[in-house]
């Protein structure tokens, strides 16, 4: 059966696919791998945010308490926060900022998490925590200025409804961590925008939004948007270095994103933007699934269709520089990045870098496909299939001709993850095996001419195991010169 | 048939094949596109010198007759040379110096060459020729020093058998300008290497080496090296803004590659270095089969085998920048460059850009492949084919398992024209198209794991219409480590 | 006496100092030096459109005739056009095109004018004329939108009132090439913007203009905007490679300036926004006085008070990559250009890059200053001097102390022309000598710190012969932490 | 007086002082600021070697044990090591490899150094910590090749008889450490270089070495280099975030650089190329004498002169990226850095960058001063004053006039810190602040003609406070043409 594509938009695509991208803790963006990846992921996708945890954390150095004239006194520096912060202008980026961890000089016990160590207890001193809060976005606007920073979300801690990121998932003691903060960053200006609650799902999530929910609006606390995440893996099976884990289907993760908003109906929350601050297949950074060309076609259909339910929702992370478990042994060991060390691309990135080029309208949408047009009249096509199957469009072009060139990964194109395994796995490949993957992970391109028939493109593909495609059409002019004799030219058939 | 290739070399690569490549006149080495292009040509290439006419034309200003207290003198100029050279050095590459043409001011007549108007008529002083000779090679070893110097050879005009490049291709006259620019770039220094008679193919061009041959002999006139050009097409047939010809084989360009060191064997010349200065497929520079896969395929044979026969030989030329019969009117005009302007790699830049990944070692080679092994023991075969067939290799490999990568264009594949004629053949395509050229100009990248059966790996590739294509295969060192499952990992079948 | 500079702003500094600059011909663009040094100028001036003469010269090969089915045809070309235009855009500059001159094939003559031979005579056919043009702006409104096209203003050929630049200063002849111009250019779309008629001051420039006024009056022929030039120089005394000129008093050119708009006062071509679209002291690229300090000092006045009277003033050229009398013989030869070959800044550049640093709110000016402030609060004073002489401001600031830098250049400083003499005149300088120049070409820099009494800065400048100075003053906000003890540092006094 | 320079040299300069430079730990070196300070320091100054500390710590993720089958085993993973050696690789410098510290999962003890909290304790398993040492030093070969690491010094370990380097300062334990580790290293290839006891200054280093080599000597240890460090502070007065300190005098320095040499005449080390692997006046990073334009003159007659008496001496360190007290608070904090972060060059950055365009005959040499020759016959005087002073010089040069140019830093010139000083101090300038630090910390440049009379050029320059300057003299060859008249130019006298 052929779908046939309507003339007409049908809707429109936000970019709420790109309104936000995760990233490992604050001070890795002082890293130049980091940076370079940053750059591509700009260069050929564009993000508008980006999220991560641990802009208040010791490796930033942000709270400096000292003794001075004999007493106790906080300097706060910025010194790693502006050079991060000037990177990620200078790169097209904006902070998505998040409020945490707890300074280690300011905190109440010693519980941490990851590897690096980011304090999870609440603060021994609320008003040393507002005051830290308070210079610390009084700074953010006087370098970059309130106008600037009024379109940086704030968001109040991370996970506070798991025991590992906020202590015994303390939901009292989130709720005055909230209230404090937020009212803080109102001090410094009203208009700018303070969230939360930055829940995981599981965990009683349900219960904790609505608890939070109540809460802020029974005591008016400050609010301007809702947050959560979202991932669809099972519990972890270790391996050294590793784990694996069972997945959900993905719709799990579109149900997750519709959440906050479905069960804020009807209360005074309900108008609030809502952003999925993390999400992915597994929260695990070292599940080789992230690697796989099966990750690109399984997230495919949610990128694609995020959108309709959020205002953002932040793929979790760009990079593989990212240390939650210590330092990566390997190449590819299962990170969440779009992008491993020294930019090789792995598959779900080129399912951005496709995004990226699809046009604003859409003119169709079914389970394996969207198809859109931009205000040139370039039509594309993303499709994706787990499994092998033929898709068959009918477009409508105006145009005599037609060009169309098309960009996929599956297993077998675009799969660097695949050519590491042929190589062996090694661990940290040398420079000329690192230039033989960078040439794998690149996308099998092809192109050809289609004839316009009666103002439309009949357009056959076959999908194969785990693919993502793009596939772009556009309307030919012919400048051919009617002198144009190809058989004249040697080796014509 | 399975062609066993041996484990032990049967001889050496080369690099006469990346001594010396072409390029457009001497001043447009001073354009951006002209040095974006080679910057990436030497990236991925390296060729060692090049080689182009106009040095002494009035474009680059070097002869400067004026008037001063009542009489005529002569400034020389370098401020374009050294631009030009100093270009060319921060790139890698070192000029192979071709002194002509004719400032218009010290020229006997008004015969030109070219839509750039080259005059090709003797000096009507030769002290003043003279003086000019000296004074640009002067300043070249004052500039870079003689020790680089010594390393550029330099040619005495081009072409001097063709009477478009030389006023009635008089040989006495010629003879005279090689004695005198000769003797003069010896006087700068005796070590500097000075030679031609650079001629074109057919036009008695036998006959005029053995005149120059006996003159220099005769008259004990300095010479370092020989050179020839060579070309394959028959005579043009016009068409607006282009031409079509007919292609000798290629065997004929080994053929005049061959030509000199046969013709003067025996003689006191035979010893010289002998280099090709100009060679290609046609002469002209607007027949499209310089910009096809067939090309690619057609000349393979020539540049695998060349450096047997000669020092160098200079493909004519790297970039589309170039001018002789005006500015190009479309981005494909059967330009000579490997490059067209705006960087679109054509089939042929891949050729060179695979020669450029061989090792030094040759193992193998045959009427459609060259087998090359490096220091580092990693095997390349580069095959090529213009009509469809199997090519079957048995390769010692001293490992468990081998990875083998895989690059290739032909019809369907690293074929921008291709892609540019579905297109419509735009004549300056928007930047839109100029990215979907350039994606389409990436060669066809595969890869496999491959077995080592008693110490061999068989190869079995498919070669397709005017396919050339490079294999590079690997030994393997397995770092995987015990506990890995892929079976674990979701989307595994 | 101290000049009391008020609090309140006095007036705008509009931004015509920067609206336009000048180009040597169309095709120099091409080139890699051109391109390095339109760079540098953007990134530290920043201009908005670029002027310059050749568009449809030869060298470019926008009209290419031809044969085909035994008729001639015109084939219009943008190859290089679309590549110049291209580099524009990304260095962030836009066009100010001129239409000019005569391609040769459509040229009722042979005159020609410059090194380049520029066609300077009336087309042979108007409507392959018509076609030309109308073909060309259709061109770029194809491939660049017409909302950015509409911002190019397009002027119609160039110093029609000099016999050097069209045949026999005809002004019939040019007051219809103007009107089939005007009138195909809005053909292609009315709200594209034309005029003219880009005179040359002398010459009949008045009485040219009034005709000229009379002429798109009277036959409602279309015009948005007037153009003329601005020249200060008397007549060239030659020397080889360089002439010598006496120059007018710098009001000279702010009078040239004023006269359209004094002379169209009360005609309908009054309100019409006037673009002087070039102005230099002396109208020879090889007049020395362009690469002195003086030359800086002398146009200061002229830069910091054109934008009263004009929309735009644009200086010739911004490049030496310049080449009317032919390719220059030495680094330093009385270029226009604010740079030299090989981006080495002369002292005029700095004047601009200084005025780049002024804030828009006029705090004060009088015959040797202009003292601006910026939305930061940034107080900036841009002073001059011919003679040596002091300047004493009292400068308003909201602070408790104040930090000044000043960059100055002068005889001894940023004077890479006289570090050029002292070396000798090298032609073609060496690398050594180029990185000395370099040097030699930056500003003396210092700062100080300035007390802030009641308000108000003393600022006490001495200016030396031939300076043109930037002082910057900021507030300062006092970080300095308690215990700062400088005495226990070693080294202080 | 008037120093008169000999013409024929009286000694070499080696490159001693550029041989190696010092760095924060290891894992900083991922960073962008580092790498982008480290890049402009080759540009401009070109060290050959760099070391620091951290190797094996845990940050860089080397030692990574794990459980599997029931049995702790060990990883050792290399994708830090890589991407920063990768990096140095590309900037052009090498690893003067430092092996320490402990993995915190090989230490038998808890003490830590610095705030990044490096493991100075010894190995709990010694085959553990030979097998850390042989695989990290093969990783090295095997990526690297051992042509290339056979050419990077191997140390073991750093200041261990300091207590808080190594526990208690156990001088039997690090001769056992060594011991171990120097057979381990020469295990993987006889011909590697290994070499300590990199001890600290003071604590009875004298004793330590005498001990050392008595230890290696008696038991036939491999040892290929002696290495120790050298600072000339007095103990440390804290104030927060800081410290002052007294000087020694600079002599001192020199003085330690000669003890390992003094007390090893004689004994069969006495050979032995003797490296000093940290040096500074400080051994604080948070004094601020370190970013004084005293400071620069202070060390100057160090830097001059400590080549004959070691075969390196590694300035500690090249950027203010450094942490081992924290995370800097602002931009100056009395860091080690030549350049602060985001590459504000300090006076003594400019110190080194004069050494760098030294020629390397010394023709002449005094308390204050060095005076060399290039091989094309520049010559160059670094001179330096703690107090002001003149310095007259007769200097032998073959040419008829001679250009010179001067750059300096003092108190008033190439001194960002009192620029910064005057701004306010602020701990995390703004852009346009950082802008204004960039130019104050270029030194002041002039230049001038000198007469040569005689073969000779007097030069009587006048030190300021604190002031180093490099004066470069060159042969002036007179291009000016006979025409040349300067009065003729507007502007002129």
């Amino acid at each position: 059966m052929r779908i046939h594509v309507p003339e007409l938009p049908t809707g429109r695509l936000t970019d709420a696919w790109r309104a936000c991208v995760g990233t490992g803790r604050f001070d890795l963006a002082l890293r130049r791998d980091y940076q370079d990846s940053l750059a591509l992921v700009q260069r050929e996708i564009g993000f508008r945010h980006i999220r991560g945890h641990g802009l208040l954390s010791d490796g930033v150095g942000v709270h400096r308490p000292y003794e001075y004239g004999g007493a106790r006194r906080v300097l706060h520096s910025f010194t790693y926060v502006d050079q991060v912060v000037d990177a990620y202008l200078d790169l097209g980026i904006r902070p998505f900022v998040e409020l945490g961890f707890m300074p280690s000089a300011l905190a109440t016990g010693d519980q941490t998490v990851f590897w690096w160590r980011g304090n999870v207890t609440p603060p021994r001193s609320w008003p040393e925590w507002a005051d830290l809060v308070r210079s610390t976005v009084q700074h953010l606007v006087d370098r970059y200025g309130l106008a600037e920073v009024r379109g940086w979300p704030i968001e109040v801690w991370n996970e506070p409804n798991l025991t590992q990121f906020w202590q015994d998932a303390d939901s009292d003691a989130y709720h005055r961590l909230y209230e404090v903060t937020a009212n803080t960053v109102k001090e410094v200006d009203a208009s700018l925008q303070v969230g939360g609650p930055a829940i995981s799902p599981g965990s009683e999530a349900d219960e904790w939004l609505a608890r939070f929910a109540e809460f802020v609006t029974d005591k008016s606390v400050p609010i301007d948007f809702v947050s959560r995440h979202a991932y669809s893996s099972g519990p972890a099976q270790h391996v050294p270095f590793g784990v694996h884990q069972t997945l959900a289907p993905a719709a799990t993760l579109l149900d997750q994103f519709a959440q906050p908003r479905r069960q804020l109906a009807g209360t005074p929350l309900a108008g609030l933007p809502v952003h999925i601050t993390e999400f992915n297949s597994s929260y695990r950074p070292d599940n080789p699934v992230h690697d796989t060309a099966y990750h690109a076609a399984y997230l495919a259909p949610v990128v694609a269709a995020g959108g309709d339910l959020v205002d953002s929702f932040s793929y979790w992370t760009f990079s593989d520089m990212f240390e939650e478990v210590g330092v990566p042994t390997a190449l590819f060991h299962g990170g969440f990045g779009l992008l491993t060390h020294r930019q090789i691309k792995k598959p779900t990135y080129h399912l951005y870098a496709f995004m990226a080029r699809l046009g604003d309208q859409i003119l169709a949408r079914g389970a394996d496909h969207l198809v859109t047009r931009d205000a040139d009249g370039r039509v594309t096509v993303l499709a994706w299939a787990l499994d092998p199957h033929p898709l068959r469009l009918s477009i409508p072009l105006d145009a005599a001709s037609a060009f169309m060139s098309r960009s996929s990964v599956h297993e077998e194109a675009g799969n660097a993850w695949a050519a590491w395994g042929e190589m062996g796995r090694p661990q940290s490949p040398r420079r000329q095996q690192l230039d033989a993957l960078r040439e794998a992970a690149e996308p099998a391109r092809s192109h050809r001419s289609l004839p316009v028939v009666a103002g439309r493109v009949d357009l056959d593909l076959t999908l194969a195991r785990h693919e993502v495609t793009l596939v772009e059409i556009s309307a030919v002019r012919d400048e051919t010169p009617p002198w144009w004799d190809e058989i004249r030219i040697p080796g014509h058939e």
